[in-house]
């Protein structure tokens, strides 16, 4: 089968080598690239048309990120009846109802295996495990970046801004690291893969979310005191009226396999009726890891392999519908504050059982007068 | 597509439930069954001729256990052109190379997804890996009744016996639980994961293997002095000279991710050039995951997904190829002995670096003199 990737950088690169080093099944005929490299001449082209109107290209590989001209080289792919595969997380979150009914009118496949866990086959066991059973739950560690500030401020006792340098000094936060620290790239993650679960496309914008930029060393003190690990988890669930899914920091004990997710590993979690907990824990980034996620979808499309289907309904998640406990950190403490729970040592509330959404609600009005606040679930 | 059931007791009862809540795909036309159940005349039947003569049945799954008459039921299935999915420990194990090569051969597929894990799709993700990666290491925890042993004498401070009573008595462990305790379930997952990974049939008997009959509560307590958790590891790994594979308990530390596999859980894991870690972790037994898994190679064949391969070449293991330290006790302490490595408190060796072969070798000498000897390997 004949492919084309757009783009040449970190994952679109690796894609090209294990390609290359396969030998047999797979071919990239063009990598569309903004200039051409020395030795390159013969498969890389400035110019899209080249592939859009080559029909021996059966699959397009979309690797360069951001939304535009990604939205417009996919769709034109896609009506040029070309699979795509894609590893673009805002393309994909942004985009999901609309190209997946254009993949689906056009009698091709797109597949994004990729995108969430890097090369942990996520979605692909996802979609696998639903062909016989019902999925009732899911959740995990979906973001890198913030499971190693994480490790390195619980197993090196940095502080948070030492923990952030030393991930992006490593190559594994961006300069700009917001959409990880945020939880924004973990949030984007819950939807699409509650959406695939749940058999809806699940609002990115109702998938309520807390990240740890404001989390301190003390906190991780206060942490290991109470015998916990704090993971940034990705959490979503089927309950009888609906589904809840959000992302938050949570105290996890030390016995939870998520706790010894070390550096930026991803584990991932689904529970079936049927086949009950299963896990996936493996590189969630990185070069080859990335890249041997694209290949694979390359590879199950050309065995035309179940992959994902386009979303039936549109899901607003409604987080009213799970509570917990949670650590409640801030400066700006009031009677009521009081009243939710339990005050230890004088620095944080362990609260009694509050509705997510309720606790996500609160961190917002809080965050006006106390912007460093945090908060942590306990399950 | 139709199918027949060989079999109708645990994982047998299991897969036709979710055959016939999946409503549509897969449908059972036969079950055969020592007797007729009252209600289940029309599917049921105790001729297996009724299967083999009905050109409708395209897969056959076989889930009587034992090598005998499941191998020649399997064969003449085969023969008669009919897909195998099978989760018979002894029978795939027995005859791997003979029974791949007839389905080859007959143009139809073998597949045993739940022979080794379960619930877990080790097997198929393993294949998967390979297609564009080279798979280097394979380990992790494979039978789910001594992870519940260990599990128990690790958390309750329970003895062995005890530990195996409640195990037994929970439905993890057979009345007669040696092919568990002493490794041999392990040591036949491990011969065959091998065979998938490195494309070669590995000779059972090649796979060192060294159970955990004799570990005491004793045992324990000086592991958890060390920061250790004791699990029974399948490792195998790929040398320039050839391939390492054995079965032993492992002394591993609290970070790994092993050491919070609880339960009756398994964890396996595959390290590849490209993908690097990859593990697995989920149910390894049970009616419903067990179940699942029949029907996952079920909907494999139907829809011709990639499976596995009639190996290559016969290849034995060479342990001599692996090394690594020790921890030994036995009441049999020699001069040589002591040679090996550091006394601890009279009570266990910690022994310098040996191989694998090295060490298996040893331990059945000195079991001559102390048959209750116990060794743990520390990587």
């Amino acid at each position: 089968m004949k492919v084309a990737l757009l783009g040449y950088g970190n994952v679109g690169g690796g894609a090209y080598d294990i390609i290359c080093e396969m030998k047999g099944g797979l071919a990239v005929k063009h990598i569309l690239a903004r200039s051409i490299r020395p030795g390159m001449e013969a498969v890389m082209t400035t110019d899209f048309k080249d592939i859009l109107n080559d029909e021996e290209i059966e699959i397009v590989a979309e690797t360069i990120g951001g939304l535009h001209p990604a939205y417009e080289y996919v769709t034109e792919a896609l009506k040029a009846k070309k699979h795509i595969v894609s590893a673009n997380k805002q393309l994909i979150c942004h985009y999901y109802s609309e190209l997946m009914a254009l993949a689906g009118e056009n009698g091709v496949q797109l597949r994004f295996t990729s995108w969430a866990g890097g090369g942990v086959p996520w979605l692909f066991n996802l979609i696998r495990a639903k062909r016989c059973d019902e999925i009732t739950e899911i959740s995990g560690i979906m973001n890198g970046t913030t499971n190693f500030i994480l490790y390195s401020m619980t197993e090196k006792g940095l502080p948070f801004g030492a923990a952030l340098s030393e991930a992006q000094r490593l190559g594994y936060a961006e300069a700009e690291p917001s959409a990880d620290i945020d939880g924004n790239d973990a949030q984007r993650k819950c939807a699409i893969s509650a959406s695939v679960a749940f058999e809806g496309a699940v609002a990115e914008d109702s998938v309520d979310v807390f990240g740890i930029r404001h989390i301190t060393d003390k906190d991780i003190r206060a942490f290991k005191k109470m015998g916990r690990v704090c993971k940034l988890m990705v959490k979503a669930k089927k309950h009888k009226d609906g589904i809840s899914a959000y992302v938050e920091p949570a105290l996890l004990p030390l016995s939870a396999p998520e706790s010894s997710v070390t550096m930026n590993f991803n584990m991932t979690t689904l529970v079936g009726k049927n086949i009950g907990r299963l896990s996936l824990m493996g590189q969630g980034a990185g070069k080859y890891p990335t890249g041997s996620s694209l290949v694979q979808d390359m590879l199950d499309i050309k065995c035309n392999a179940i992959g994902p289907c386009a979303p039936k309904k549109a899901i607003r998640a409604d987080n009213s519908l799970e509570r917990h406990s949670y650590y409640l950190r801030t400066s700006a403490i009031t009677a009521e504050l009081r009243q939710l729970g339990q005050m230890v040592n004088g620095e944080y509330i362990i609260t009694e059982p509050l509705t997510v959404s309720e606790m996500h609600a609160m961190a917002k009005r809080l965050q006006k007068s106390d912007p460093d606040m945090f908060f942590a679930g306990i399950e």
